[in-house]
């Protein structure tokens, strides 16, 4: 955990740069675990405002020990009530389906045009918006409301390294009284791939 | 609240037959509400087994009031443990998708032929099937797990006569770990009907 922590600080936050330095010290965990199945885990949910605003989440791990622990169930609750505050729509990059990334795309690059930008600085300017439309709507990338130097990814990558298991996000759903629609995300394991250790 | 109570007594539970006594009494409370708007009320959470079940449930009312009430409280609460327990798929009859139904339909209709029954009583027993079909996955269809001898809806008409609102479950989600799915259900409040009162 100390080598995670130390190499995420060294890395300014950056967790690929968190990995390397974790791999050349030889002990990237983080990575290692995950591509393991993850298949255990707890549901837990967070209220808000009085009852108008709840968050309900599920969070994998790989053992029903892990799950039982302090820190599993921490990391739980506190991803349920960043949920809340920031109003996630998706769990990873990878889940914003192709006609929501080609909606949001065709209204910023729109924007740029619109603002007499030639193309090639337009097609710059929405590439950055796109990277800044990730931030805003996917869980993983959202910086912790509670911590707004690290990315949930980053927190979970904390938790993977001192808990010695794969961690992830399978799903959530966020009602909120009265709004016409709700977030409803899920994401699927990802393939555990072969490990060769 | 006493009337609405009497009358499902005196109806044996049967909600339909319970609005015809309370209506002869004048005091359709219920039947009347039904079509206003519900915009207020409360999302809530039910988490079960040790975080391995959770639910989320969203319960509507009319105004703000209401929903800060212990009684709406409590039917809020006992409506995000009953999901829990009972696993329904759906909030009305009506939020079965054809093809949901089509496709049930279609597997019970099979099992009736093979099983050497002549079309016309295959029919029937359909059309029996379906309706306990709707029994099982509505939550409004439900028996009610903490008193069997109601149905979720009957529960609510009963709040609704007490509370003096319209109330309606408008969405639902329900996670176990580990399950390949998850169930969300949504369901749209009905169109508000001119009253003429």
């Amino acid at each position: 955990m100390m080598d995670c922590k130390k190499a995420l600080t060294e890395a300014a936050g950056d967790m690929e740069k968190a990995v390397v330095i974790l791999r050349k010290k030889g002990a990237a965990t983080a990575q290692k675990k995950a591509t393991r199945v993850t298949s255990e885990g707890s549901v837990a949910s967070y209220i808000h405002a009085g009852g108008k605003i709840g968050v309900l989440v599920e969070v994998n791990c790989e053992s029903d020990f892990v799950a039982r622990t302090e820190d599993f169930k921490e990391l739980v609750h506190d991803i349920a009530m960043h949920i809340t505050a920031s109003d996630p729509k998706y769990v990873r990059k990878e889940d914003v389906t192709p006609s929501d990334f080609a909606r949001e795309k065709e209204i910023f690059l729109d924007q740029a045009i619109r603002s007499g930008k030639p193309a090639n600085i337009a097609e710059k300017m929405v590439a950055g918006k796109m990277e800044k439309f990730y931030e805003e709507v996917c869980l993983l990338e959202q910086p912790f409301i509670k911590d707004q130097t690290i990315t949930i990814a980053q927190l979970i990558a904390a938790k993977i390294g001192k808990l010695g298991e794969n961690i992830a996000v399978r799903r959530f759903a966020r009602f909120k009284v009265g709004d016409v629609g709700e977030t409803v995300a899920v994401t699927k394991p990802a393939d555990p791939k072969p490990e060769g250790e």
